[in-house]
């Protein structure tokens, strides 16, 4: 936990073809944090589409970004572009080197992991990106969220698909502001769960809906498998047997 | 079930000062429903600005709007304006009559009940305006989603509070297209959430925290009620005796 009266920057990237619930289902969190200042950061001031055409409006650019104390990248298939643009990887390793906290949700683990920030750490991703977390240098760990820390200097909270920035952004909360804190930011939002089936992972889902939303993206998760390996190369990262999506 | 075939035209209603997850929540599902069309509409093409500050532009303006077959209205603190506004009460009237569902989020519900929407019916809202429901001529359920009927002519899938929307548009998903479709929805969402803790409810979070949301919320809370009743006198309901929040 962070003293109170201690200020906090907290910043989320914004770009075009997030997967907008990544960053929206943190937003409900981050911005209702204590004493902190909240902003969404984009490359320019213009409107990002998400990747089923959300338009949301970034507070500010990347450059007139202060130090941010809480960094959040979410992901979504415009993870891809990112992952090939220095000046959005640059500014992912300036802010996270002066972070306190690092939250990343969905394939924003793979941005991070572009960045060559997940080499050695414990980490998640998407359920049908967890196979590429090797590529760079991370340990995927099978939990909706995972967190990983520098010692007493640095916390990354990784959480996995989609819908899992929720849990992870209140486990954040906590660690910023304590537990009474975060519960009260839960009550607010009134979550209480209560999926009407039980399909949310590959494990509880039928398998053939698994392997029907498997082979709609297989096109997209085989673009995701050539740019974690180029990066991995780039990196110096031993390039891993592929090993079979789970 | 609505046949396959059949194109559907689904539409949000985006107005400021929502709760932004009212409406990004169930739009990760509305995005993605087969065959369909999905739009948020606003009363100009201008951003809106939920209550915490994010900005989200709309896709087109209600007077643009076709005959929509799902209409789907958040809420938050800015309902507080629409429930005083006759244009935009008017086209939902207008949108709910040739809809065959009809899906609120939270405090969007007494935005349904300012339209005279919800006298006889069975519904619920955010748990800290639920008591307010009688003044609009519902009896309050007390469930995270409440599904009320018009015979086989229209659906009414009411959401409790913020992050409710999810539940309620993942069983709007399997009413539309089938459970296997919703299935394949919550898969690729990987909605399978583990709160970190249990103080999503009033009845789960701890009495401290519970006390201080309410009061928090008390002068909120004091207008929706006064903005009920006035509501009430105009559709000639009788006014209910004040009933504790629950």
């Amino acid at each position: 936990m962070i003293p109170p009266d201690t200020h906090l920057q907290i910043g989320s990237l914004l770009f075009e073809g997030l997967d907008q619930i990544d960053l929206t289902g943190p937003f409900e969190i981050l911005a209702r944090i204590p004493n902190s200042t909240y902003r969404i950061y984009a490359a320019t001031p213009d409107p990002v589409r998400d990747v089923r055409g959300l338009r949301i409006l970034p507070d500010a650019t990347l450059a007139e970004a202060p130090r941010l104390d809480v960094l959040h990248v979410p992901g979504g298939q415009g993870q891809e572009a990112l992952m090939r643009d220095p000046a959005v990887l640059g500014w992912i390793r300036q802010q996270a080197a002066g972070a306190t906290h690092i939250l990343s949700v969905c394939t924003g683990a793979l941005i991070l992991g572009a960045a060559g920030l997940l080499v050695g750490r414990r980490a998640t991703t998407y359920w049908n990106a967890v196979h590429l977390l090797p590529f760079f240098g991370a340990e995927p760990v099978d939990a909706r969220v995972v967190i990983d820390r520098d010692g007493e200097e640095r916390s990354w909270v990784f959480a996995a698909g989609v819908t899992a920035g929720i849990d992870g952004a209140l486990q954040l909360a906590a660690e910023l502001r304590g537990e009474e804190a975060a519960r009260g930011i839960q009550l607010g939002m009134q979550y209480a769960p209560e999926p009407p089936f039980d399909s949310g992972t590959p494990r509880t889902a039928p398998p053939a809906i698994v392997e029907a939303t498997r082979a709609r993206a297989a096109d997209l998760t085989a673009r995701r498998e050539a740019t974690a390996r180029a990066i991995a190369a780039e990196l110096g990262i031993r390039t891993p047997e592929p090993v079979p999506a789970r």
